[in-house]
């Protein structure tokens, strides 16, 4: 019998079970979840899997930096893999969609297809990626798998490194080993994520699906505005070298860069801490935490000189010093143009309108695409909320979403056993 | 004999033997001096000049708010005085000359007419005030004496009730005699105040004086800006409540609003909190410490009007709310005209170049100036720093200063005189 697999679906009710039991696991009473990576809920969370995987009669497995993975062998066993994925974790008080649907939804393609009695000619692999959000080191399962990881990364765990050894430990695991998590370039086929938006715009246009073209590049640096210390009421204005005049003036200049310039991009100005900080003198050191991302390599870099420029240009104008500071850049990722192609025509098939967009966060499939075809699906998040309890997606979207990636899934696979 | 009291100039070598006598009481290694009111080092200072007075043949009197006074009597007893005053605490690691030189000024002018065997038709009293730089309550000794400090001031001292009641007690004194200190009006013919300028005009213009015109008002609030939080890379700039923005844009909007329309006033901020503070967040709350200076209470309004009105403007136009903040006000204190001309009077006849200017920061002459005919002479600071051991005027300058005090108490002497 031949089935046609544009057609199928995956079971609503089953994925939503799996959400709704998940979702519990670290539930916060204001209806959100705290499940930050290798703490107790992270790892009663890992537990849940495991068992949901082991289950289903999908082979279970767990590498070295605690990647969790569902496999639907394909005919060829030692072929490569066409691997979905997303992570368990949350940010301290986060959300129940965040990470977790794209891991549900990865899972549920596969117990769809292995309930439809299929073998693909090519193994499909559903994992959960550890510490995404960077509770310890952001995207660090996604990284070590695909090779983007290296041993001074592991030096600097956010929170120190007996909590990230202790918390390795818990599951088993070891800070020397995880480096051996990497794989070889040729067994990964391609990457495909299904992702909430985290930002406003599908549900404001009311579009199903967003398809991502890059994730964005991201640069931090704090900028120092150094000028001098003076009575507030005896130094006439124009005698005084006011640094938060200058950090003042900087922030909504930057503003006005960014949507003349740069429309592509965005900023933000997080912090500025004032030193001494009095109401009767006037600031000599102003600290100013300036985030900048672009969808791409070239934007990222102009955008750092046109903002690095325009403080300058501010501090000179308000004749105080200016340090830029050390740079802290992750790089932008651009998406596979056909994987946009498959993931449009999959959306077609479904009747689901859908448009392309930049992902202003990073996810886990940053990790993938300078190694294999990679694309991310995004579903609306309602009122663009994240990383809180009121981050939340209608379920006819995440449905939507899940059946994209099943489609889209089906594709990767008949084009690999097309060309292959 | 008959003295021509306008040759009469002050005694230089005694006078520096004061100034350095007393500046190592509460030197400070780094070549300033810490002398905060009611601390051990001002009860130190206050009894060397308790002594000095004694030994000089002065009168010594102390009131119930520890004003310490030197008394030249009149010819008439019990008619009123002309009171030469400044105070001998210093801020926390202060400066040798701020307060200290006018203390010594007025009591070096009644030492010289002493001196000189000259009986004045009216008394001369020389002050040091108690607390002008606020350790516990600014002005206190001075709005004690001229009754505008009232007992709802004396509950809320800045370090506390039992530190300010456990300094009054070290002096023999008690906070619930403090408003005793209080004398008639018609006992206080007049008021003069030495003081160093604190910023950095007259020695900049190479001027000998500066005659105060005013002093000026002070408003201080704290203005909220109220936004929205969002994640800082999936919200589009043009959809964000950032309230960092308006902060900064509000910044460098009020320096214009102050070099376009307020030439005599100046403004300061000081600080700004971000929250929650972080790069990745856009800001949703920034508190802003606004501090605001006009000559007089007209301009003081106006000034905080259009700062108001800017804030405002500038948070709609950001899309954020704006709390204004109570606002803390200490009023203007205009200058009596005539001893504008008085001071001019006396430097011209010293050769001295001065200019009218106001006073950026307070003084005690501030208690006076509703009450009594008061002037203000100001000498250069070199550098205009105070507050701090770099705090330096030239002992030239020092000179000049206390020589125009004399001479300007004589004219106002002779004025009494006429109309007496």
């Amino acid at each position: 019998m031949t089935i046609d697999l544009t057609r199928l679906r995956v079971d609503r009710r089953r994925l939503r079970n799996h959400f709704e039991a998940l979702a519990r696991i670290g539930a916060t009473p204001e209806g959100g979840v705290h499940r930050p990576a290798l703490g107790e809920a992270d790892i009663k969370g890992r537990k849940w899997l495991c068992e949901r995987i082991q289950q289903s009669h999908l082979a279970y497995m767990v590498d070295p930096a605690g990647n969790q993975s569902a496999l639907l062998p394909g005919s060829d066993e030692n072929g490569p893999r066409i691997i979905l994925g997303s992570h368990l974790d949350t940010v301290p008080g986060g959300g129940r969609f965040d990470g977790a649907l794209g891991v549900l939804a990865a899972f549920e393609v596969l117990l769809t297809l292995q309930d439809a009695g299929y073998t693909p000619p090519i193994g499909l692999e559903a994992i959960n990626f550890t510490d995404e959000e960077g509770t310890h080191i952001g995207t660090l399962g996604s990284r070590a798998l695909t090779g983007r990881l290296n041993a001074k990364d592991l030096q600097r765990p956010f929170q120190g490194q007996s909590n990230f050894d202790n918390g390795l430990a818990r599951i088993g695991l070891s800070r020397h080993n995880i480096l051996q998590a990497r794989r070889p370039k040729d067994t990964i086929a391609g990457y495909l994520e299904l992702h909430i938006e985290q930002g406003p715009i599908l549900a404001q246009e009311g579009t199903d699906i967003g398809i991502v073209t890059a994730i964005v590049g991201i640069g931090r640096r704090t900028l120092l505005f150094r000028g001098q210390a003076d009575h507030a009421g005896t130094t006439p204005m124009s005698l005084r070298q006011d640094a938060g005049r200058a950090a003042g003036i900087f922030t909504g200049k930057a503003w006005d860069t960014l949507q003349n310039n740069f429309p592509d991009c965005v900023i933000n100005v997080g912090s500025m801490r004032f030193h001494p900080g009095t109401f009767n003198v006037v600031p000599h050191t102003v600290a100013l935490d300036l985030e900048y991302r672009a969808p791409t390599k070239r934007q990222l870099e102009a955008l750092q000189e046109a903002l690095i420029g325009l403080a300058q240009a501010t501090a000179r104008e308000c004749r105080v010093a200016l340090e830029t500071g050390a740079a802290e850049t992750s790089p932008a990722a651009t998406m596979n143009t056909r994987m946009l192609d498959i993931l449009a025509h999959a959306a077609d098939r479904l009747g689901l309108q859908h448009r392309r967009m930049p992902s202003g966060a990073g996810h886990d499939a940053q990790s993938f695409a300078d190694l294999c075809p990679t694309g991310m699906i995004f579903i609306p998040s309602m009122g663009g909320k994240s990383h809180g309890p009121d981050e939340q997606s209608r379920w006819n979207d995440c449905i939507n979403g899940v059946n994209l990636l099943l489609q889209a899934a089906l594709i990767m696979v008949k084009a690999f056993q097309d060309t292959g």
